[in-house]
């Protein structure tokens, strides 16, 4: 590394949406190679409130590598972080800094010590894909950073072992990943079906649910279902392919009725085969099925989808509306359904994009409580409350993919010292 | 009828026990006549703990069909009812009784009028299969009362008519449904595999779950999953065929581990079905998951099925021990996860057969409370207390099929009013 005076630090940051599956990815071929047994389709999440940020330096003087998250210092001895540092450091390439004076040749890389920061501008741990969003963010900007050749099958696959679903966040809109068919897994890739701006009326409520059961993590139940579910094969071979089919023509026409009814029913299905697994897993709970018996009732009585619901490996409900005034009804038969815990403010209730709450009428407390039963529910199901059951909702849309952030001023780390700020 | 001077009545009483699958039924491939898409198995309940009782009496004074369901009068409009008794009617024969001096011809049985009464010993409507119970002893005393032919097909198909899985209570033990071939149903019948003596050590712990859910009702669900689950017909035809050979087998064997690693899977796959219908049906509820969580991990702490579980079209959990010790240590796992809640009495709070209760050395309230935490909790999972998420717990064990109770002390209608005792 040859420096100049000033500095002797080269940073990236870059930030990573999230994504959430409505064909579900569940089940890997090859566990190795991160190599999936259907192909899976996703939204990707407005960054502005679930996104990933990392900034990641480089400098002789740093003597080993380090890691903070979210401000926090954490040991960097995980082994997927471990591989990925690992193996995108075998593809780095030269790197010159015209400005800084900087100059990297690409064996150094072998040699030079980084400093990661990572910040997920949502609660980690509350099984949102922070972990998943986090790695796929590291593995986007050390790349950037190591001027790694976006187009190289090799960095696809570094994607993968971060995370199978993250490789999908490579994208804005809707995405494909392709389960391919090369047993190296150089056409297991993500491709974009479409940008957010194809069908850009699609507005996203995330129920958090409030939950103390100890989850199974994904990496293990998928395993665990590939192993003991006999549903598991008939899933991926004769059910999901017509559906990645139905669910390509649906986004490209915008017909929500379709796009409704094949989520609801893939996440169902996805949560079948956990349970068909031995030992079963269960990612929903009562809360859960509350929320989706609500969307059901109300779709049943309208007579078309009004909204749809979909469930990774917890108990968080992701719903999408067709529009904001759907989503304004959604909005208040979920507030009604799960008003927030006493002496709560609806401010840190209904987090993100605000407007549809605003827009549904809902301004303070004292709206949500003279909310009426929806009309769907007044005869065969008491309207009934679970307060506390739900611990926020978080309004957004789709969004875009990674993208590097050139102002400095964003970086997590500081440009002089390779510190957290 | 002819009939002598002291009575004119003609009575019959009979007692029929629940089953419970562990192959499961779960959809027709045939509406009207009750055809299933696979064989089950059940293993038949002891019926001093969970029977019903129904008394059947004729006379040509009766001007109405009544009935009365543990001692209140109930409309007999029910279509189930309605026509098990026109098609049971059809079958029924000349009946004399040379004590009473009673002589019914085939042809009376059109015209002359029956009240019923029928009773059982188990709380009904949480969600043990009472209704089920009480139509097959419908049937069965009817048949009795009318002198239909055991050996006719037609019975087969009336039973039926009552409730699917209630064919299954026929005889005591194992017994198994064939969904037969004949389009007409006629060899889709129920036979034993063994009798309750083969394997008597097994012992069944049934844990009724506290739920305000509404339920979706068996025969709707069913329905519901035929029409729309992609998932059904794969389980109908490629997996439950396997599974019931090896279940054959190990009920043969007397085989624990295979029979409680068969019974949890296909329970789970029931529910797995369940879920993958649209819309999705949820049976089973946390406190299910529970249960489930606690039966696997002490499972797996021990390498080997301690116990087996499982579910039918509810919460409630029935438990299924290999012996009497085993029993005492799932009696002791369960009370200590879900003790009564304060104020309750330990003996009304664990019923049927107690001396597993003392056994386990559970004689009061004290000793529940004193409990230490199941072993395999500690480490991983913190063994969390979940007072009044159970109802009660119902200690069994296999019993015998129906049979016809002749002593007239035990009839639960009057041998001269013919009217509640």
């Amino acid at each position: 590394m040859v420096s100049g005076t000033e500095s002797r630090i080269l940073m990236a940051t870059g930030r990573t949406p999230t994504n959430i599956a409505v064909i579900k990815y569940w089940g890997k071929r090859d566990e190795a190679l991160i190599l999936p047994v259907n192909d899976s389709i996703s939204v990707t999440l407005d960054p502005d409130h679930l996104s990933a940020t990392t900034t990641v330096v480089v400098s002789p003087t740093f003597d080993r590598d380090r890691m903070w998250l979210n401000g926090k210092e954490i040991p960097l001895s995980g082994d997927r972080f471990q591989s990925c540092l690992r193996e995108i450091r075998k593809l780095a390439d030269d790197v010159e800094d015209e400005k800084k004076g900087i100059r990297i040749r690409k064996d150094d890389w072998q040699k030079l010590h980084v400093h990661i920061a990572s910040y997920n501008n949502f609660p980690t741990a509350a099984g949102l894909a922070s972990s998943a969003a986090g790695l796929a963010c590291f593995v986007f900007t050390l790349a950037k950073l190591m001027n790694v050749k976006e187009d190289c099958g090799k960095l696809s696959s570094i994607r993968r072992q971060g995370s199978g679903s993250a490789c999908r966040s490579m994208y804005g809109g809707f995405v494909k990943w392709t389960m391919g068919k090369d047993a190296c897994g150089s056409d297991s890739i993500a491709v974009q079906l479409a940008s957010e701006s194809h069908w850009n009326d699609l507005v996203i409520i995330i129920a958090v649910v409030s939950s103390k059961q100890k989850e199974t993590s994904s990496t293990t139940g998928m395993r665990d279902s590939v192993e003991t579910s006999p549903l598991l094969q008939h899933r991926a071979q004769t059910v999901v392919p017509g559906r990645i089919l139905q669910m390509e023509e649906a986004i490209r026409n915008r017909d929500f009725a379709s796009f409704a009814r094949l989520t609801c029913a893939d996440s169902n299905q996805f949560h079948a085969v956990c349970l068909d697994t031995s030992p079963p897993i269960f990612y929903m709970n009562d809360t859960s099925h509350r929320i989706i018996s609500l969307v059901e009732r109300w779709n049943r009585s309208e007579g078309t989808p009004q909204a749809a619901y979909t469930f990774d490996a917890g108990p968080n409900a992701v719903l999408i509306a067709p529009n904001r005034k759907s989503a304004g009804l959604l909005l208040q038969r979920l507030l009604f359904c799960f008003p927030p815990p006493a002496d709560n403010e609806l401010t840190s209730y209904v987090i993100g994009d605000k407007s549809i709450l605003h827009e549904a009428g809902l301004q303070s407390m004292k709206d949500v409580e003279a909310l009426p039963p929806p009309p769907e529910s007044k005869d065969k199901y008491p309207s009934q409350k679970f307060p506390g059951k739900v611990s926020y909702f978080i309004c957004t849309r789709l969004g875009s993919g990674p993208r590097v952030l050139t102002d400095e001023s964003l970086a997590l780390l500081s440009p002089t010292t390779g510190l957290p700020k």
